[in-house]
């Protein structure tokens, strides 16, 4: 089942439109794989100095639904599919009322601190996604 | 007594000496004064709309006694104190030791959508900000 | 042409990696935006107001080719594409030795500011945009 | 004669009330901190790496004149003084017309990489910095 985070739509990330800022979005997104590696004992500030590798961002995509505003509890589903030598993390975002807000991917290399080609990923991370992968 | 909020720094709030850049430090203090006054019922974003008034910032003061890192979970705790046509919110963080990380304040005035002076903080906020001030 | 903004990596955009972070990359493809609508004299804090809608982003996506650091002088050149009820601006992004370091684009709808179903885009906004339109 | 730097407000700077929005008005003085440091030849990015120290702020502190709003260029001036073991930086902020926008000083000490108690401010760094300070 997926990983969830419930982002609540803060002031300081909505626009003159009073509608939550797409960048803001964005790092509301990427909070959410923050909190998902930190909640299955990988964190990202461990990863590169414990693990040795880390899980740079090679391509990321947001679809728009309809705007969220401040105040609006956001539920984020973050659901990990598992590749060779990367990771896909998809995301969805319910509005208060259910409806979805948006939803976005993010495509993760998996990349050795002292290299620069991907490289399988570890059978320990592997384990701690998989019960959130999907199937 | 204060208001509380925890905060655990992210990933994303880190510099390359991997400590919170000062800068986020900003966003999750004034993180807080928006939680704050939305659970005493006024939140930021009704304030101009459906009270007819705001309390913008016109002084800030932080002052930083040792860093703290991604994963830390910060207490921040906040006191208002009341003026006739100000507020001043006061802040004090506790890394997860207890000891205390940084404080800060903001002084805000009290001032009307349509106007640019100063007017006098209603009663209604006042009674709503009182079980969290000092004294 | 493209539309170009010269975007110098700042020490603040960094993650502990030492290179830009992509939620500061994100902020930095949006600023070009609003200096490109700001540049052909239809900024997006006018659009609501003097011209009566906005160009929300419906979807976003993004694709890093390599990392960029603080100090470095990245280029980003934007190119936007003219639907009937659309605009959608492709970004391409050159390190200091003229790699490209990241592509994105956006997809943006044209939408009335007292409605919620796409308009069509006007013709001065058109005009104003042809100049920098591929072909 | 103080370093200066001209920022003009983005939109996703300002807040629903249209205004830049305190915290981004915070990331834009750091900015200038930031550009002044390389300009003297002394970028923040390489100060650790590069020299074995950094400039971290142990206090913080802005006061606001006046709202700016998106498309304001503001010319923000930076003055450093220079102490045994600290320097601080010295802001003052005008707004398009003229008018003092706002005004705000950091408090930096001089650490060591490898130590946690301040050292004498370096001769280079010293002799960077004057040709900007007071008097």
């Amino acid at each position: 089942m997926p990983f969830e985070h419930e982002w609540t739509v803060r002031f300081a990330d909505t626009d003159p439109f009073r509608i939550a800022h797409y960048p803001d979005i964005v790092v509301a997104i990427h909070d959410v794989a923050d909190r998902f590696m930190e909640s299955i004992g990988f964190p990202f500030w461990e990863l590169s100095g414990e693990h040795g590798y880390g899980l740079p961002i090679v391509e990321f995509h947001v679809e728009f639904e309809r705007p969220v505003r401040a105040g609006d509890a956001v539920r984020i589903e973050l659901t990990p599919s598992l590749g060779d030598r990367s990771a896909r993390f998809d995301y969805a975002a319910y509005a208060p009322d259910g409806e979805l807000a948006f939803t976005a991917y993010e495509q993760r290399a998996c990349v050795p601190v002292d290299g620069d080609r991907a490289m399988a990923l570890p059978d320990d991370l592997r384990e701690a996604m998989a019960p959130h992968a999907e199937g």
